[in-house]
């Protein structure tokens, strides 16, 4: 219902399709007093923007955000903050060809069959360009979490298709992430990554892959149990992300596999403050950080438009072949870090601004 | 904030605490003039009880179940439903020695530090008796749902430590699944986790794994992008379950490590209806259902409490081994299948009646 | 939807027929800590108890209260704090005769238009037993508020029918209120008001009136512009007790015939602070509650079931002539005074720890 | 918390200060297949445009609303819709004066003293510019409504300081409200409303009143008790609107004085229907809409700026006198006959689509 909003103190509601006039968000809920420029949110949507790299669909967009509300003389004023996006470079002609013909694995078929109606032009609000508007609103809450508790959230691509990694997750920086277009601060993986992706691309086909997220300095308590847990809106932010597929925290289905005396993190005092030896929990216990290093893995399927033909179905019932133009990127891991960051940071925020009611 | 409640318009609020007078709900937005009697909700609850068998805690609660308020002469009248279940075989003492210790892996700690204080008695409302009212609550969705649309949901459990099984998710019946007491319906595999978990339990640890869940007979359609996916919705009411580490809708993260071309499904004519010829999706595209059987994966993590020694600390910050007295589960699985289905159907309650809004 | 919830991080959700098992609450955002007992709820439910004097129904309940959930150790735990009463003098035999009648002005005709069954025992869940649950809640919110912030909240009866009264609102107490069954602290008026209700009841009649409340010590800032604004949250409160037909803040609808320059609240420096010269905003300007003393005023109609022959109509459609027997109050308001408080309680609360979060 | 969005199905989140870039709002949960043009809304937007009419404030603005997402091919998608309004002539020097000034009985106070800042031009967010947000929405709420439920909304100026009307709420239309500037369908009562609002804006003045609102073939089961009833929801709407110190339903505070023999509305059957003789609940029972014609009564006080001196102080605490400049209405009642008719709509949008589920 109304499934536009995420958060309940520090709330996003977003709005757009691909090729309408624009995207953007409302944010409710944001306090007062917080030192804002547009600059602020640009540094983390030019993270995500298309085109940034050989690996990435070559769609064109500044993705140059407005501040419309809520920001006074620089700085934040309690009030809606409303970001917005222009779509300039929305090729709609590109998908003439896909008016009247189901993607397969897209959401062409399930929105045409809730709404009655569909914007076929790049999927319209099914496209990923939606999430750029999360990006936008993860900017903020990112902003202010540093600000006021060094809270640290860095994600990295760990894995591409049967491609693994090895990195240090106390230590990495969103520098290194950076450091490769891939995302992958594992320079060796990084490289494997590259050419498997490029590979499949020019097969015309896709690739998907594993976005691990850590978070550092996270305070104890944040989590609203029962069914508001930290772990189970995680999942929940997480698998809100398009082609997101699966969700582990700690050590996840690996973990459902060992005993209890195993698996258990036992408490130890060190320099006179409570840790956990291990962190198989994944800094949440009982749906409540415990302080320690939160750390969860984010499955993504690999992207469904592919230019490779296949099997599929027109609106009107003709069993097709569709081999698929429009631009779109051979696998989405690279851009989704930001935007796995951004749904971590509001996620946060919002448990962060609770805490200051029950702490 | 206020976490306990769950749901937007078919909407549970759970109260309670293990060794306190009761556990209930209230469940607000069920439709009016659904046949109801106690027995309905307590042929469920009776599935999750405790005691039931050799494998689960031998702690004695008849769990009968009172409905209060909502029902009249034998329908339900629009007006919330409370229940409640009284705690009659408490036994607080058990706990005495664990007032001022963490338990490993626990909500202990978390609780301590968040509130400022704990109910110790068995993990007060973080015990996993709390589940009792979701049972409760999910017969009343699930009896809705039978006989309005025949949605069919069964759980299952998959796997238990490194055992798998081989299960038809297309016609697996909560029948067969109750035909064993660890709740797996392929015979073979269930002797081998009855094994197992008897062994575990009697080195004094316990033991995880994985339940599978299937819905069938889902209508197209249910869903609300962007943040309300099915998906995520599934995904934030399966990990708000106790012990619950890992989701995964479809191929989860096995379809990571696929190609576009191989995960995609192929939209086909069958009968003049539109089906995909596979079902990699599991059941949901773009966050909504899409006609074909939802099938997902929950991951439990093994039983915190277990009887073998293991390193913590106390509330007053010593160092201190703990061995766990008080009944607890080996393996909380062949439970939680219940559970599972108890939040599938109340999930899915919600959706149902959002699409007569919008469908 | 769903309509049984009130707040939002201070949330109460109510159950419970007027004529069931029991009536009650559960109260969700409590913060922890705060000392709680049974008999702190007791108190101001002995308040709104029924029987409490000549001029209220003689049903006799003793509307005895008991803490299922929440609380350990006199203290609450920050989990949901589940309140219940039974039923206990029930009389469901009375209301045979209404069974397949609408009483005028009454909730029958439309909660059975509505859910397609009613619960005709003395008006179901539209029986103003229901507030009964606001009481309870409201008491744990009236002794946090005053423990926390010394906000104290007195309602009383302004008006009855066309008599009126002369109160001041700064030094009015609740004992100065409660020093008369009619709960007008005017004595004189108090004893008209007296006169008048017996005469209605003698008539077989009822009649209605004006509850006034005051809200001093307030901190500034509460309210959520532009639509959460405290006057809205109020009046919707007030608005949602049975019987309360309008309410006015401030002047209210005697100031929409002033002028600007007279009615405006002139700034002034009274002992280093600021304050307003008068008040006829009523403590609250563009929806915050800016420090003056809150105050408003509900009108309340007479209650609807009178023994008085009124004309309606059956279920069947027949027209007939209905005297009601059953047990009631001609008056509703001495006993609303509580309710009243209690709401005002609950909707303060909300924004009192809201604005902890933004404060 | 986060107070910015009105409504549950049909929700909307508004954004924007008067002198910022733009105002505007996300309705997020309109049905899709609704036909739907700017045309549609700027009808509506222009009646509450500025600069209307003489006794307007001269403030000049188009007004224009852009559509930015949610309606493709001219028809809704189901995706939230985002509608705009630039801010065109936004005279922010007019304002430099009253940057360290409170205006009496503003927000300018209460939002300094609640958010620590506050942009200070022309009131900024509680500028009554705001409610052109709610007038966009409103006019698609209402075109569903009229379509789909011939449900008709009139709302009219009743009162203007002590001067009333007589208009028959059975059968006014808005062309007959329309066709004076004070829109008062009662023409000699509106000659003499614009004398008194002339008189005042003479002065330096401003003046308050009444507007009356109907509601006619509403269904009848709208309501969602026993907090969400239609009574209190439409006064909370009506009191979230700037300016509005007052709401009464059906003989709101008259009522109060009759007794219940004289205030109950006999059921009768006419035509085989079943009525009530008459109508002094205001179209609403026990929270639920009866089917009869609903209408209620709207207090607004006088402008708060005027031109007269006024006693205040300064942000550093300085007792000054103040004579605002700065464009305003002397009397804000014709202007917000549109608007009150956009909250109704709104309201009644949620409740019409929530009966779809339990109707």
């Amino acid at each position: 219902m109304a499934g536009n909003t995420f958060g309940t103190v520090f709330k996003i509601t977003t709005f757009g399709e691909t090729h309408g006039k624009s995207v953007g968000c409302i944010i409710d809920g944001c306090p007062s007093g917080l030192a804002l420029s547009e600059s602020d949110i640009q540094k983390d949507l030019d993270r995500r923007r298309p085109g940034q790299s050989t690996i990435t669909t070559q769609r064109q967009e500044d993705d140059h955000v407005e501040i419309h509300s809520g920001v006074f003389e620089g700085r934040t004023t309690g009030t809606p903050i409303m970001l917005l996006v222009r779509n300039t470079d929305a090729k709609s002609k590109d998908y003439e060809h896909l008016k009247d013909v189901f993607r397969p694995s897209h959401a062409d078929y399930t929105y045409l069959k809730k709404y009655g109606i569909r914007d076929y032009r790049g999927g319209g609000r099914a496209s990923a360009r939606e999430t750029l508007s999360r990006v936008a609103a993860g900017a903020i809450a990112r902003k202010y979490l540093e600000e006021k508790a060094k809270i640290e959230i860095v994600a990295f691509v760990e894995q591409i298709k049967n491609i693994g990694s090895n990195v240090n997750i106390e230590t990495v920086t969103q520098k290194e992430v950076d450091s490769t277009v891939v995302r992958c601060p594992d320079l060796v993986a990084a490289q494997k990554m590259m050419h498997i992706i490029k590979t499949v691309r020019d097969e015309g086909d896709s690739v998907g892959g594993v976005i691990r997220c850590v978070i550092r300095n996270t305070p104890i308590g944040l989590g609203e149990p029962v069914f508001n847990k930290l772990s189970a809106q995680l999942g929940y932010a997480m698998l809100s992300i398009p082609a997101v597929k699966g969700f582990e925290i700690g050590l996840g289905f690996a973990g459902a596999e060992k005993k209890g005396s195993e698996l258990n993190d036992p408490f130890i005092i060190t320099n006179g403050v409570i840790k956990t030896a291990t962190n198989n929990s994944g800094g949440v216990q009982g749906g409540i950080s415990n302080g320690e290093t939160i750390h969860f893995r984010v499955a993504f399927k690999p992207t469904s438009t592919i230019q490779k033909q296949q099997e599929t179905v027109t609106t009107s019932g003709q069993q097709v072949q569709l081999s698929a133009s429009g631009r779109h990127d051979p696998c989405v891991l690279p851009r989704a870090v930001p935007i796995v960051e951004a749904m971590v940071a509001i996620t946060l925020m919002d448990y962060y601004l609770l805490q200051k009611i029950y702490g």
